[in-house]
């Protein structure tokens, strides 16, 4: 399903990665100024053309907005739940999936476009249809490993839409604060949290 | 310190309830239009003014703002950390200020103050560098707890610092998704989500 991307070598760019290039160039400029604050000219500026140059790869300020959360939305699916699902122990899906969607949501080039996917409601009709049943579809897929592993004994019996929320909260809050260039690395932060997570704090008596 | 509050009798409305009540109804609409889409006038509308009325109680749309945050911290630390700080085993002080928290930001009428405080980084200047400062007291005052239950022996050695976001995001990201009229009460939500992150979940071998 991938591309083949040759990043840096202009001559040879493919359409399709000018354009995703584009998405996370727009994304960059939505998270600074938000996205009533950004003007179409902000975006063409920021990503070398003219406004018209922009409308040649997007549509519409509103369509340009579906298309990084739908970007956002294969990225995640593509790195996180794709290569979970297949995992049959639910509380190794678990972990697996907690540690890739740490790694995606911290990662610099792909964080901005996880902040739109997360904090920008603006999407109306059809788009934002779809993207909240892609979002659900993930809420789901927890709820069910948090199920079977519980069925399986694995973890003890937990009310399963509370431990997703708990879940996508830890890992989802770590785009706002986890610096790449901090003082934790993200092997530890992804340990520590996977860890804390699943283990729990306190003692036993 | 708090006022007495007399809510819904106009004629002895207090100028200070009144104020408040001005800075939740703002808190209202830019959480619905976000803070760059929001006009005075919006805001001015939604509170039965004039603009010339509002401008009679802020200074600025920017100040406006700092405004809304600096209550957002107020109201946050005289119904959490105020009443939490006391007490002496950190554990049940961690426990507490979750569960007071939870309750704050799930509550109605300041779920839309929180996520301002949380969600617009537009402030800049002294209003940022207080409400920045504010919110790295909390964390510092969430640390220093862990480290202590820590040094006690009440939970295992964690990284102060991971535990201290998960609590954060477990706690902070309700707001995003609980519903107060949805399948969970408040309650539930609370019990579990406390059992939940401090008891673990994975089940001893």
């Amino acid at each position: 399903m991938s591309t083949s991307v040759l990043r840096g070598s202009k001559s040879s760019e493919l359409p399709l990665d000018r354009h995703r290039q584009i998405l996370e160039i727009a994304a960059r400029v939505i998270c600074e100024k938000s996205y009533e604050g950004a003007s179409i000219h902000d975006i063409a500026q920021a990503c070398g053309l003219t406004k018209g140059g922009l409308y040649h790869h997007i549509r519409s300020k509103e369509h340009l907005l579906v298309e990084i959360m739908r970007y956002g939305m294969d990225m995640f699916e593509e790195r996180v739940t794709h290569r979970t699902r297949v995992i049959d122990n639910p509380l190794e899906r678990l972990r697996a999936t907690m540690e890739s969607n740490i790694r995606l949501v911290t990662d610099r080039r792909t964080k901005e476009i996880t902040i739109i996917l997360h904090e920008h409601n603006t999407l109306t009709g059809d788009g934002r249809a779809e993207i909240n049943r892609r979002k659900k579809s993930y809420v789901r897929f927890l709820e069910d490993a948090f199920a079977e592993a519980s069925e399986r004994q694995l973890i003890r019996p937990v009310h399963t839409k509370v431990a997703a929320f708990s879940f996508l909260g830890t890992v989802l809050w770590t785009y706002k604060w986890f610096r790449s260039d901090g003082e934790i690395s993200q092997d530890q932060l992804v340990a520590e949290m996977v860890d804390q997570f699943f283990g729990g704090l306190v003692v036993a008596a």
